[in-house]
């Protein structure tokens, strides 16, 4: 490719039924805290679905993770701090997608 | 927000089981054509799955176009060559999600 490459990390989240919003916020917070807790990602942005299709299939959130390599993901996989995350949100989780892909243009 | 947000639209596709590489490729092409047909659209990525957690649900392409403004993509959803692009893509699509944020650190 002609300039570099970056792996982009998507992550997709819907929250079980009555999931408070202060609860929300706070694993939104917790995952917002994760590139400066780990620093193998490269750049980092999410959102709240605003998508007019209707085809989210229940998705609200967005997390868009960067790494600059196989390597850098292979490190924040397994992360305490990424586990101590993953651990905080499962009770609330109904459901998760998650895909990989190298930037193509 | 302190610059400018960028509306996100992440687009996944499974395809058909036994639709050849041919389709796949020209159907990649096609979206990828799609930002010197559409002036609306910003900035445009894509790549295929290479997600390690087996959390993908069948997805194997993911397609990331960035807006400017909900204006640029009330223009882009039902521009002609975004619907001809659907009619092309929608006999060989098993499923497809939506999601689009305006991005957020």
């Amino acid at each position: 490719m002609s300039e570099q490459s970056r792996l982009r990390h998507v992550v997709l989240f819907q929250f079980k039924d009555g999931t408070s919003d202060e609860k929300i916020r706070e694993i939104e917070d917790a995952f917002r805290a994760l590139p400066s807790e780990i620093d193998a990602i490269h750049d980092f942005e999410w959102g709240t679905d605003v998508s007019v299709e209707g085809k989210a299939d229940g998705f609200t959130h967005c997390f868009f993770v960067t790494f600059a390599s196989e390597a850098d993901r292979d490190i924040y996989l397994p992360h305490p701090a990424h586990t101590a995350f993953g651990a905080r949100l499962r009770p609330h989780l109904a459901k998760a997608l998650v895909v990989d892909y190298w930037q193509r243009t």
